[in-house]
């Protein structure tokens, strides 16, 4: 069974020939000096030894003996503590942290990479750290100052992993139902009484201690999203002794065995606020953006992950005689031969180059919207993360899944098997259609809130700056690319004029417009790519196989208009 | 947690409304008799009432207890054999058998429509008696007489279950690679050595014996598929004793963990031949059709079961407002009421509802392929089978893994916990892709074997039959056909004039050429079904979701051709 290994050649060929990223990241005062060719190369390097050599062996354990609970502890697979233990102590859940949190003020892009590795390589074992980053900056950034000297370094170094406890048994995609309640003490904490569900990590024993931020209602808030306030309760307080949450059970799933998705229960738990009174949603959704890139990012390791793997079969196994010139020494051709398999594996490689070109770009946009010196620079940035970052998430982790299951295909009958992992990719992926927004609502987040709100204008301000990326390309793809703004522009156009049209008619076609979006930035990639001089066959499988699909999309669009 | 409901009405109205089976069915002698129409909707009540009562509430422990090995034997999951034996002593497996062998001699169709309804209701459990019909027509046409009377009443009856032992280590979709040796004996019997894997109930407890179909080559046979014998095994003898055959283990799999996936050992077991020498493939392909259709329906049917699940789910969930009037005695509006949940829905049933159409209108006309007295039709009847099942057998089983993830995201996140069991029916449909020719032999099977073998007179002739079914049809349904059926002479036109064209370019769109005709049927079966007044989205579903992608594969396969 091959096992995935990252490629530091490949993510510096994006960063730094492709992406120019330490031009982008040099021009910004809080990065200057750590956004050095040579020190983000390094790092790359470091990390993709740590994920090849510390945390991908053990995804197979992980899947086959999982996380396991009895008694409200959960044990995790083999391992996973003693890697996990490991990972914080070598400094990388810091590796994007403020230098005065202890962190190592390197760019966002980097721990994005990270994170891609690390999912591709083992996403049960990703899940409980991939929360942290965003815990430190919801502490960061809401908690009061006497909180933040007690959990913020702790949470920044890793050293205590975070959950985010927002679901309920009724109240999943609308966290507005949520009736988790907090009743004010005396002593400015709360107590807070609930049960909480699909909580990821909410008990383990990969660390120390574990510090829950809980979304809950204080008594006479109004119903709905704006009575939501957020509260920090850790596993363990400072004295040592156990605070009241309780994890009842995990969830048997369909996959992600190495990560404990748990019921949790807080029985008059005492905690304390983070943030103002009725803006817990608020908090959290602060750092909605790099959390739906970082699951957008899974989708692309864990689609490369099964490309590696079915590549290796495919250079490996002979069936039949493919058209073309035989291979008279044996009795069957390679199965990369056969034109479907090549076909199936070369589009993988163009939504994984793709993915990652327009996902790095994300995350370093994510640092130009934080730190450029120029606020027009800033707003423009944070307009292309608003934009891109729903298309990336659902996108990708729709591409996973149903790329990853074609990959299974090219392993026949032992692609269904267990011992070659391919099937674990399937199962594991499936649930990145689903968390941080379905990606559903990430359609609906796209055209009604980020798209339609302007009236397009921020999407076409988007395009108009990509279109002059472009200028004196008169390739093919370039030109490819014009043509995928151009029908963009005419889907906007048609929306705007149809005016009063009934809501339901766009929202039937919300997740069409958002593939219609990711295939004309999928072509501006690729166009990218290719002037870049990209290696393989990703370019060529994106004309042929995917480009196809807009046309369609835009079709289906204005048809829905129509009737 | 919702289990499914087989619908002996749905399958009447689709049968006796629709499809006119009963006219059809009347015109065969042989059937003459059995195709009464108050006959066969009793036949169907009661299959109904067995599936949904007997068979349908073992899936959850099929999946979670599984077929479990150990010391060469396997003991199947709580309950399946006890229906096992009440399955073939009250003669469901003996449906379409010929009288003279015990069987009931019913219409052909209504085993399919039991063996959609088993697979939707079981999976895993359906395997075992899914592969009976097969050996029994096997042994029934090529075996000797001495034979037939030691195994064809056990076999027709169900008394005992077979298998099929085809697949080896290196021998899959290329079973001509196959080297399981049979060494002829002075008896007349033979002794068969090798390892077969991926036998489906290989070895279990649900029938007091086993009998293995098994490809073996003689000594000094060619290599190649024309070196290939068909053998029979038992696993007892007639005096009882042990053959030399053994289930080293059975596969740990992503699904479908009802059915033992076996590794078989044959250590030089006593067999027989089948049929003649070096016919083997021949032998065991006969059945290719009818095997195909089974596992084309195994696709409606689960998708039946996912849609099921996902629409009672919709009419109880409620979160979020949907566009639209507010349902305001509630905080949120049911999740069928949000257009993205209705589409995804209404999309399965356009899929489930054409597919049933399709299949059972081939399950017909195997049987018209068999018994008509008019050659010719008996000759078209034919190439409609040899048409059609390729592209039921592919496109069905794929949308039945992708429809049923679809119907799992109606769920959110509880979609991918076990407890709903929807994420069970994503897992056991992936196999059905794979087995009895991967979807992407499929596809080559139909344009190269089908379709290209005779420059398309054939395909064009079934159109014709179509649309001559059509006349005096203006409707738009109508026409759309119309157009369905232009775009695939289009093609063939095109694929013809390009003449000499490398082959590559043909197996790289085999595929698309497989989807667009899909999808022209899928239009022809919907005027039939909206002319016939069938309840329900589906008709407007398929014009709105899925009609779009026959101009897209259209284009695909053209540019293919032009490249």
């Amino acid at each position: 069974m091959n096992t995935y290994q990252p490629s530091a050649a490949a993510a510096s060929f994006m960063l730094f020939d492709v992406l120019r990223a330490q031009d982008t990241l040099g021009q910004l005062p809080a990065l200057a000096e750590s956004a050095d060719t040579d020190l983000m190369r390094q790092v790359l390097e470091e990390a993709g030894k740590f994920v090849g050599e510390v945390v991908a062996p053990l995804n197979r354990d992980g899947d086959e003996i999982g996380a396991r609970f009895k008694d409200g502890a959960v044990t995790m697979p083999p391992g996973f503590r003693a890697a996990y233990q490991a990972f914080w102590q070598a400094g990388w859940p810091a590796l994007s942290g403020a230098p005065e949190d202890g962190g190592q003020g390197l760019p966002t892009v980097l721990e994005m990479v990270l994170y891609e590795w690390l999912s591709a390589a083992n996403h049960g074992w990703t899940m409980a750290p991939g929360l942290l980053h965003g815990a430190y900056e919801c502490i960061k950034h809401h908690a009061s100052d006497e909180l933040k000297a007690r959990y913020l370094e702790k949470v920044a170094s890793g050293e205590w992993l975070a959950t985010m406890c927002l679901t309920e048994p009724h109240a999943g995609s609308d966290l507005g139902l949520a009736s988790t309640r907090a009743v004010p003490q005396p002593d400015g904490s709360f107590q807070i009484s609930g049960t909480k569900i699909f909580i990821s990590g909410g008990e383990h024993d990969l660390s120390d201690n574990i510090v829950h931020l809980v979304l809950a209602r204080l008594p006479d808030s109004p119903s709905g999203p704006k009575g939501l306030s957020l509260f920090l309760v850790p596993k363990f307080y400072e004295d040592g002794s156990r605070s009241a949450v309780f994890c009842e059970r995990i969830e048997e799933k369909m996959g992600l065995h190495g990560s404990p998705t748990c019921v949790m229960r807080f029985d008059q738990a005492t905690g304390w606020l983070v943030g103002e009174h009725g803006k817990g949603l608020n908090a959290m959704f602060l750092m909605m953006n790099a959390a739906r890139l970082h699951v957008a990012l899974q989708g692309v390791g864990l689609l490369d992950a099964a490309w590696q793997k079915a590549d290796a079969y495919a250079q490996e196994r002979r069936q039949m005689r493919a058209p073309g010139p035989r291979d008279p020494s044996q009795a069957a051709d390679l199965i990369i031969r056969h034109p479907a398999v090549q076909r199936l594996l070369d589009t993988q490689r163009a939504w994984v180059d793709a993915g990652r070109l327009l996902a790095y770009q994300t995350a370093i946009e994510l640092d130009v919207a934080k730190h450029h010196p120029d606020p027009a620079r800033r707003q423009q940035a944070g307009q292309w993360c608003a934009l891109v970052t729903p298309v990336l998430k659902a996108s990708w982790t729709d591409q996973a899944f149903h790329g990853s299951s074609d990959c299974l295909q090219v392993f026949g009958g032992h692609g269904y098997v267990r011992e070659w992992g391919i099937e674990q990719i399937v199962r594991d992926s499936r649930v990145a259609m689903i968390y941080e927004g379905t990606n559903e609502i990430q359609a609906q987040d796209l055209l009604f809130r980020k798209v339609l709100s302007d009236q397009g204008r921020g999407l076409g301000a988007v395009l108009s700056g990509l279109q002059a990326d472009l200028q004196g390309g008169n390739s093919a793809s370039a030109q490819r690319t014009q043509e995928g703004f151009a029908r963009l522009r005419d889907l906007l156009a048609a929306i705007e004029s149809s005016g009063g049209a009934a809501p339901e008619k766009l929202y039937s076609v919300a997740g069409d417009f958002l593939r219609a979006t990711t295939i004309a930035l999928m072509a501006w990639a690729w166009s990218r790519l290719e002037a870049a001089g990209a290696p393989g066959n990703g370019s060529q499988a994106f004309v042929r196989w995917v480009w196809p699909e807009l046309a369609m999309r835009h079709g289906m669009v204005l048809e829905a208009l129509k009737a």
